[in-house]
């Protein structure tokens, strides 16, 4: 965080770039489509780690400014050695952050100022789906739970923000409506 | 990974062990039903950080060895400071994680010996649609691609090992067929 006279900036938003960049796809569409990568590799039992550097947007490859690592891992409970969260959980934090980093930037266009935003995401799941116990249990959550604890501007503006970052959120989208996956597979 | 002389560990997933709960779990459903967790604090702009750490299941709550903070945010081209992954990128890490998790727990328990694993999964994604500049693109994910590269055993097992994981990865289930999630707010 930079401290700077930059009358644009709304919780840590820059707005007037925000409104430019959206006047440059609506100029040219093209830079709009973005192609996102992660890239798993197996370590250990169910310990495995993803490296996300690189990706495409703005009819470029770019890389962010570093290469992140992550592990992921099942805990010791489900024969797991604990090295990192589950996927599951990332799947959880993933949805929790692009509500969150939606609604700053929303809140920042409508000019309502954030003071401070904890969302705690919860999803059951029983495990006899993927453990081949149960038929009529499904492999993943069976429902995910999202609460919001917001402080700011008005909470009625604060409200109408939360509600306008569901309905542009990627991630919320991707898990309540589904998306097409393929898997190709090259064993030697 | 640690050495040892546990003749049931194959790709360092102990199998005796993996059977033994899977039989706990049959014989007491109730153990299976488990809730993890993330909590989200906003931090500065598109800037936010996940904390993983407890979870329940097995009919008590637990916590991970650790507590796990992620950062997420928006590259510099979308208006953020990159201090880490987009909450998109973490989505398909969390894929690959778990159907690599899944396919080596699978691959011990048939017998099949895995010597490297890497799934590279990517994601097609157009703004217009999370910009509000077209009601005709969605704003998550058009399609998402996972490759897989292994080698180890023979490659049709090998291969079937890959099909088993993606018929019971939790997060392969969640976005393909999508899931309920419900918002609560608490603005003051």
């Amino acid at each position: 965080m930079t401290t700077t006279a930059n009358n644009s900036l709304r919780n840590g938003v820059d707005t007037a770039a925000l409104f430019a960049t959206i006047d440059a796809v609506r100029a040219d569409p093209e830079i709009a489509k973005f192609r996102f990568r992660a890239v798993n590799k197996w370590v250990n039992g169910t310990h495995n780690e993803s490296t996300i550097h690189g990706f495409y947007g703005a009819k470029q490859e770019m890389d962010h400014q570093a290469a992140w690592t992550f592990d992921a891992d099942h805990p010791a409970v489900l024969v797991g050695d604990d090295n990192g969260p589950t996927p599951t959980e990332y799947l959880l934090h993933a949805l929790a952050a692009c509500l969150v980093s939606g609604l700053a930037n929303i809140a920042a266009a409508r000019g309502v100022n954030l003071e401070s935003v904890t969302a705690t995401v919860e999803g059951d799941i029983d495990l006899l789906g993927i453990l081949g116990l149960s038929d009529e249990v499904r492999n993943g959550f069976e429902q995910i739970r999202v609460a919001f604890t917001l402080q700011g501007d008005d909470p009625d503006k604060l409200r109408a923000v939360v509600e306008q970052s569901r309905l542009r959120s990627a991630v919320y989208d991707v898990l309540t409506n589904g998306v097409p996956v393929t898997i190709e597979v090259d064993a030697g």
